[in-house]
């Protein structure tokens, strides 16, 4: 067991565990290599499991020789406090959870330890293959192919093995764009509308102080607008941030040499920017101190309602040029791997009521998320509750979690325009961070070729899509709507999101039973038709038989007019 | 007809409309004694109806001869626009609407005029008379009477007739209490806990500079108490302002004169800065240029929030002391009409789960409001579209909406305690300001016995209790919660009321849409019960005669084990 040596006591009798809205927990400490796992003595025991990788900081208060306090503070925002006696044991206890918090070599991790106790019905690594997603589209038209240029991620790292690109050019041209392109990040479709406008992603063209160009990338852009067709670059950082990355070699579309596309500056906090942020937001809903107007005030200067407001506003104003103007639509900022997958994400929620089912969500995770390269485990190894000075500028942020926000705005705006509630964009914040699952480990599929995610960990999918799961994220109130839906990004429409901010603050059980409420009357909604039906069933046999033994006319089984039965 | 003279014109064509999220309306525009109604001149007319009573202000911004524009701001908190061509139509229709809104005389009112389509039911006027609501307790024991002191209205001009206080205090003592305390208002009960601890509420003693006393009021709450008990002032003003209320001939209770109650402040504003509070915010809300900062410094600002956690939690103070230390509460501020009134009613929906169905909130609103004597004809005279220099300091204050507000907070908290959803309370906001109903005519219960409210008005709560009404109203997550329910007052988990404050700026209608699907599976679940149930019936009529003539045995009839319907 490669954990041996960090692991300086497995075992820790007499602590006292405090969780929030619980009693408090006074048992046995135990710790294996992935887990921390807290056992009362009780005749009913409580327990706590909670993975090493779920713990973002570990803070510690030793008082002299008779040990100490731990403030566990997790990536779920929830804050655990550990009271343990003894200098000896708090101090290896301490080193041996900081230690084992900080292991980050992937095939470490639980994922490659956890063995799913049920058996796999449907595959999670298999289901969203970029070939099946865009099969219609690259089947059915002349515009569009599957280019596996970056098979071996060589041309692009953070990019999936497959793409889909312009028919039109090759595979030697997408390497001339990749080398022009931030981080080989050549424009790939993420979206085609039903206008037939399309949503491109990439990097920032590489134009340096020198006003570099290349011919491709011209000609790719050029051709996917069309004869006399125009389209837009949505850029998301500021026109100076844009124009002071030729400084450092990156750059923006020059009019000039992109005649038919408008550049559009929509800028969205990123990095340490987003997540000092978080960590203000959270630093406000952890002070149990603030009144109301302290409170308010703090959640004005975190800015994280605002970074809502900008990332949502951004997405409906790409929305607004594929749908209203039938324009298509290019997203960078520098990488491409953080606002860039937002914005076209939050797009296509907008946009394709597919995104908003439950296999569609995933499957839109899937591509803009995991195969688009976003670094999660660069992004989600630390978070709001470590020290912006233990933080690697550019490395850390909660740029996955703004999105869900986002999509939860839209959620409580059209609540029924959803397959699937709230509890499942918690389950998806949770796993991003720390999971038993491999989905979201590595930084990109490349990643997670080399450590064979695939073949040795099990999918976040495979475990959700069971039924039995699934039925649990399900919302109540779905009904299936068609439509483009126009989320209102006025500041008063948006609001803080208490499921996943507030839960370990204030007790979310009251909220939770309305939903359960709901859950259940739709159930017994369902298991009363199949009652209904069976009873109908019943009735017509006895009805039959009655009948052909001449006992009882036809007028006397059906004394009144039919009821028909309207079992949708 | 009263209006004739104020009438100056009743008619005029080719009026533009523009109101929220609906098409601008090409109409005609009718003034009649109470409505204003634009009709369009489409194949299918499109119309406005508006009470005048319902405008808060109108503001006119006249184009030289051609005309003008009107807006009206009402109290529903809707601002429309009105084009009206030629000078001399829009002078006529601007002072015509203005005079109109500034109509008070309470019998030239809607009410007074309006006369129900349908059969009343049950007479709302005498529906929740205070003999029948606090029957169980005068009836049942030896400590509470009924006193009608006040049949004509002259000891308490704002109480009602009939009022539950002390058994041991004879009349006699009622009256020079009453000469002892603000507006007459002696301490009378509001609400007897389980635990027999009781919630008092009055008018502040009028100790004066010169520490003036009164022997039967402090008799009077020495009694409520019981031997070796200690009861709780919460004033809801400063401790300051309590002090230098006694230099105005007011005061508050001394601890050397009432020895065994604590005298608690929780000041809750009320008044003129409560409506300047209103104002902020609405004029926050309406702005649409605000960005997310601005907003938020806004809300800060405006102190809406802070009003209503402050009302929470002295509201929860209250709960507290009767649930929880069994101890009995006097509540007051000075008048004992706004911020006491709030706080009585919100402690009673925390403590009674009969005030959280639909009867028990209406007799609660009824008690505490209507018989308690809230002056809703004065506080709703004016409201937050009117500039400040136009308002009676003193008179106008949105005390009854903070009042809903607080409880929509608590029922966003606990949605399946209460028998009736949000919109219940929507449309109390709405009736309370401007209605064809006499329920919240006047400012007492004596004035609206003087203008025969009863005799020639038609009471709100025979409306809204026809079950056809009444069913729109209904929550259909309701789980009866006989329990205290403690609502979190931490100012993160208090959210502004989209509902009521956003719903004209922001459409409502996609959160309406999950409401209404609820409701409908709701109701197809008990549609399709009865079904069942009407299935099971025929089945069993059809076995018997199966069974009676030996064609079917009884083995057929029931092949398995019978099935329980669970039908609650």
């Amino acid at each position: 067991m490669e954990f041996a040596e960090l692991i300086r006591i497995s075992r820790c009798d007499r602590v006292m565990l405090h969780q929030p809205h619980k009693a408090v927990l006074d048992g046995t400490l135990c710790i294996t290599g992935h887990h921390l796992i807290v056992s009362s003595r009780d005749e009913e025991p409580q327990e706590l499991w909670l993975l090493h990788s779920n713990i973002d900081t570990v803070e510690r208060r030793q008082q002299g020789m008779t040990g100490g306090t731990l403030w566990l503070k997790c990536k779920d925002l929830r804050i655990l406090q550990l009271d343990i006696i003894g200098a000896d044991q708090f101090a290896k206890v301490s080193d041996t959870l900081e230690d084992l918090t900080r292991v980050d070599e992937p095939t470490l991790l639980y994922p490659f330890f956890y063995r799913p106790m049920y058996t796999v019905l449907e595959d999670g690594w298999t289901a969203f293959l970029p070939e099946s997603e865009f099969s219609r589209l690259v089947q059915s038209g002349d515009d569009w192919r599957m280019s596996y240029v970056n098979k071996d991620y060589k041309v692009c790292p953070s990019y999936p093995s497959a793409m889909v690109v312009p028919k039109s050019i090759d595979d030697n041209e997408l390497v001339a764009i990749a080398n022009f392109r931030q981080g080989g990040r050549f424009p790939v479709l993420a979206y085609r509308h039903e206008s037939s406008a399309v949503l491109l992603r990439s990097g920032q063209p590489l134009t340096t102080p020198n006003g570099k160009r290349c011919k491709e990338d011209e000609r790719l852009l050029s051709l996917v607008l069309g004869r006399g067709k125009r389209g837009y670059v949505i850029d998301t950082r500021t026109q100076n941030l844009s124009q002071s990355a030729k400084l450092r070699g990156g750059g923006y579309e020059s009019e000039l040499h992109y005649p038919n596309w408008r550049r559009v500056h929509k800028p969205i906090d990123r990095h340490h920017v987003l997540i000092d942020s978080f960590t203000k937001l959270m630093d406000g809903i952890n002070d149990n101190s603030s009144g109301m107007d302290k409170w308010l005030s703090r959640l004005e200067n975190c800015s994280w309602m605002n970074n809502i407001k900008e990332t949502l506003n951004c997405a409906c104003l790409v929305a607004q040029c594929l749908d209203q103007e039938g324009a298509s639509v290019l997203v960078h900022d520098t990488d491409g791997l953080d606002s860039t997958l937002q914005v076209t994400s939050l797009a296509q929620i907008i946009l394709n009521p597919d995104c908003r089912t439950v296999r569609g969500f995933e499957a839109l995770i899937e591509r803009e998320w995991l195969q688009g390269g976003h670094p999660f485990a660069l992004r989600h190894q630390k978070s709001c509750y470590t020290p912006s000075n233990q933080r690697t500028k550019g490395t850390h942020s909660p740029s996955f979690l703004l999105f869900l926000d986002c999509v939860h705005q839209i959620y409580s705006q059209f609540s029924c325009s959803f397959e699937f509630g709230e509890s499942f964009l918690i389950m998806l914040f949770e796993h991003s961070y720390s999971s038993q699952f491999g989905t979201f480990l590595g930084n990109n599929e490349g990643e997670r070729v080399v450590m064979k995610a695939r073949e040795r960990t099990t999918s976040l999918w495979s475990y959700v899509n069971r039924p039995e799961i699934l039925h649990q994220f399900l919302n109540p109130m779905y009904e299936p709507n068609q439509r483009v839906i126009w989320p209102s990004v006025a500041p008063m429409s948006l609001q803080l999101w208490p499921a996943v901010y507030l839960r370990w603050v204030v007790d979310q059980a009251p909220q939770d039973a309305a939903w359960s409420v709901v859950k259940e009357i739709k159930e017994r909604d369902s298991a009363i038709r199949s009652r209904v039906s069976r009873l109908r069933r019943q009735l017509q046999d006895l009805e039959k038989e009655a009948v052909a033994n001449g006992i009882i006319s036809q007028s006397i089984v059906n004394p009144g007019s039919p009821e028909p039965l309207e079992v949708a």
